[in-house]
Parts: C-alpha cells; structure tokens; sequence
C-alpha cells in the first residue's frame, strides 16, 4: 500500500499553497481533488489576488497547479471519500476504492453551493439551473436568466451573465447587495441587469426546460417571472463530512474548530481553508493561502517532533 | 489640508494588499511607504509564493504596486514619522514635514534587519558590511564573503552570494541551519559554500574597508577568517516606533497585540503582516495579505458603522 507523509485533501488555494509549503520543507505529500481549482476555479475574474491584475480563476489555479506538480508533487483528481485513523496514521479512501495510508492529513475541502430548497431545483439543474454563472452563462445569449443572491458571486455572477444573456434579473432577498461596492456600481450600470430586492423565488417551472421563476413577492405586478435560466449563487457550506467522519470538533455553523497553527482536535489531522472557523465570514483566496502555509509548518514541525 | 479615510502605513504584501481590498471596498486610501516592496522586496527569489514559480522579490512587488495604483490610490514613498489622534481621526507626519489627516489607521510597519551589535558593525557599513545580500553580493565577484545567520534569508542568501564570491562562509550561531530543507540542500551541495556552526563573529575588522572577522569558537585553528565582505541576516525585529506613539499595545517581543479582525488595542487603528502578534513566528508573503486583507475589510465595516 502506498504511504505518504501528508495526504492533503482538497486542491484549492489552501490544499495547494499547503504543498507548496510542505514541499519546500521537503515533506513529501499528495494532493487528492474533487475539483480543479477549488472554489475559485469558477470565478471567471479574480480581480483582488495580488499580482495578476485580472485573471480566471481557473488559470490562476492552472499557474498554482504546475507549480506545485514542479515541485514533484503528484495531484490525484481522486477524491478522499473516507477517513479512519489507522495504525501508523490514517487511512484514505478514494472514490475509485483505492486505498493510501498517510502519516498526517490537512483537510482543504472548502465549501460546497448551498441549495435553495424550492421545487424544481433538482429537476432542471443542467437544464437551465445553474450553480455556476462562471461556467454556464455562455449558453444563455440573448436568453433572459434569473441570478440569485447578492453577494460577491451573485453580484460579479450577474455581471458575467449579462456579457451574454439579453436580461439578467438579479433577484435577492435583502434590502441592500453586499458584495464589493465596486461590483455593486458596475451591476447596477449595467443596462442589462435588474436588481430585483426583497424577494425570494418560490419554485422553478417549465416543460423540458426552464421557463419561469416564482417569486414571494409581485414584480412589476406578477408573481412570475420568465426566464430561460437559473443562476444560484447564494454562498456555501463547509464540506465537513470527511472531518466528521474523523469525530473532529465543529463549530455550530459546520465549519472545522482550528487553532492558530491550523490543527483541529485530533492529533495529526490539519485543517485550512473555507472549511475552517479561523475566518468562518471571510473566504478569500490569500486568507485560504495563509492558512495552508501555517498548517503546512505545523506538518512540518510536528513530523520533526516524531 | 488632505484627508484621507484611510491612511495605510507600510508598502510591503501586507500594506498593498490592504490597499487593493480597500480600494475594492471602494474605500479612499494612500499609501506611505519607507521602501518599496517591503521586507520582501529584499529577497532575490520568491519561490513558495503561489502563481509564480520563481520571482525576484522586487519584480513580484513591482506587479502588486501597479495593480494597487491601478485601482487609484497613491503609494507616496514619504514615510510616516508620526502619528497622533485629532479631532476626526488621526494625524500622521511625513518625513518630508507635511501632515496628512486620516480616518483611519493600518499599521503595516513590517520588520527592520536586527543587527549583531559587534564593533565595527556600524563602521563598515557600505564598506563591506552590508544587510542585504540580495542587494550586494554582485559588488564581491570573486571575493570571499562571510555571511552571518542560519534561517532563510541566510540560507538563501549564502546561495546568492556564490554566484558571485569565490568562497561564502556561513557563519551560524546554532548546530543546525533551521532555513526550509530545499535551501539548506543547495547551500550544502554548493562548494563555494562553507559553513562553520556553533560559531559566532566578535569584530570585524580592517583598514578602510572589512578585511576580516574575528570569531569567538577557533575554526581551522584560527580566530580569525579573513573576508571582504560581511553579509549580517540574522532576521528582524517590528519596527514598532509608530505604534508606541499611538500608545498600542504590544507583546513582549514588541509586536503589536491585534485580534482576529486585526484591530488593535485603539479604535480607528489597525496593523496587519510582520509587525503584528498573530503570527510572529511565520513571516511569510502570504501570511501577511491575508491579515492586509482581513485588516481592510475591518476597515471597510468599522467606516460603514460610523
């Protein structure tokens, strides 16, 4: 069986600065994803990441990902599905059955898209429901599309969509967007886009594909809106089943109890990023990136220790 | 006289990226900045910051002033020499006399190179004693050159230094160099290099310029090595002065006490990167954007509250 010295779980900005690291302190480790990129792998501009002016998140991960491989990591796209502890460390399961021992483990798992929870989500996603306006706005040109939710990824979602889409009704529930005032102006410049406030959609409908949202609350004197689209982009929720399967210590929101040096309750497991209580109400590229460093010296100073 | 709502102190990663989220909060600001780039700006490779393989401190520094200069704020290379509250906030001398008026304060001070304190230290400054090897190493091709310090920018340092000198001596205090693992390899695969542990300097000496350093631990049986040049990287220390103005509180090593919003002990004022507590033990690029950061969304809530 294959053992390594740190299996890293997740390969976002934090499982991936966490190999940079771990690499350079010549711990040797393996990176297993899900996803390409992580999160921020579907933001189609990091425009806030010191360095690169503007940049897809996909290709800034791309940079990231050869660096890392450089460095003579190998990244699985496999992912962990279970974890035990073992006898020596902890045992990985991944997806394809395959297992790997590994002597310490950093979960990096992020978050994953929270749903709505109204009917017709789950039969229309692929066909006109989206979690991802990065990904899918292009197949809605000249289309009407419904954006849902008002921060960063709804707000900066809609302004995508709209490169696109004729329409883009961004719909959401509160008084007032709060994703960066500086996507805020740019929304709401944009003639294409109409914000749509304390309002919530009630359901989606449509034949074979999407055709209208309900909402809450009359717009423009209907409770129905038309639309060939269904952006939602209401945030995430830590991706925490793989740290309960361990027993680690949560917090009431899900999100993974860390210490300053990034070590949850158990010894040998790490944790860093979006899945972690360090800065639950502030997910962002460089603040992931810190917290993959500091739980990669703690890898590093607790395999000296043994 | 000119108001600023944010004054950001520092123009190292942790200032610029505090800037840059500023800026995105659409939150007015000015940078005043000692020396550009920082502490980093210093280094002649960047090796573990993710998105670029290798790049020299400077270069990657000079991509993040132009991006925070692009989103309109000004980084003024007029230092700040004092500080102190007003009626509205705060009031901060630049060295060049002039006062400017701010709302707010972010401390982004960063760290000064500790000095060894031995004679002939100040007096051969600039003529053979230098703080950066990274800066001077090109002025010793061929020469002999000792380099002082076992973490790091010692480790890396020596590395630069054999490009060009005949023979680096790596002169460290402790019995093991505690730099990351893949710079001590090189340096200890490298010929030119030759280290010389459980050693410190007690002079350094010579006419006009360094022509030799006294050591208290015999090596090859002499006391005394002779070199041309002496590079002193033996780390930093917070640059705190600003801080003690204000009356801030500070650890015992002189690190400015922040919480995990960055504030400090003073409202109105934060601090963010080296010179702050939250980390002091992990100076690293990406350790200090993130609390930039987080330091400027604090900012940002705090202005919206008043």
């Amino acid at each position: 069986m294959k053992k390594t010295r740190l299996a890293i779980i997740g390969s976002g900005p934090a499982g991936l600065t966490a190999s940079i690291y771990a690499s350079r302190y010549q711990v040797e480790n393996i990176v297993f994803g899900q996803q390409r990129g992580g999160t921020i792998g579907l933001a189609h501009a990091v425009e806030n990441y010191p360095g690169f002016n503007s940049i897809s998140g996909l290709e800034l991960m791309g940079l990231i990902e050869k660096q890392v491989v450089g460095l003579g990591t190998e990244i699985v796209y496999d992912p962990a599905v279970k974890l035990a502890k073992s006898e020596t460390g902890f045992r990985v399961q991944l997806r394809s059955g395959e297992i790997r021992e590994a002597l310490t483990l950093l979960l990096a798992t992020g978050t994953r898209r929270r749903k709505l929870g109204v009917s017709g989500e789950e039969d229309f996603l692929g066909r006109g429901v989206s979690y991802c306006t990065t990904c899918d706005a292009p197949f809605f040109k000249e289309k009407r599309v419904a954006v849902i939710g008002g921060g960063d990824s709804a707000v900066s979602g809609a302004l995508h969509a709209a490169a696109f889409a004729s329409r883009v009704y961004l719909i959401y529930r509160g008084e007032k967007l709060r994703a960066e005032p500086i996507w805020i102006n740019q929304a709401l410049k944009n003639h294409r886009i109409e914000p749509i406030y304390r309002t919530n959609i009630t359901m989606i409908t449509g034949e074979n594909i999407v055709e209208a949202v309900g909402l809450d609350n009359a717009y423009k004197g209907e409770n129905k809106l038309t639309v060939d689209g269904v952006f939602i982009e209401i945030g995430g929720q830590p991706v925490n089943d793989l740290a309960s399967q361990l027993g680690l210590n949560l917090n009431e929101a899900g999100y993974i109890k860390v210490d300053q040096a990034m070590r949850t309750s158990l010894e040998g497991v790490f944790a860093a990023g979006d899945n972690t209580d360090f800065w639950p109400h502030f997910q962002q590229m460089v603040t992931a990136q810190a917290q993959g460093a500091v739980a990669a010296t703690s890898v590093y100073e607790y395999l000296q220790q043994k």
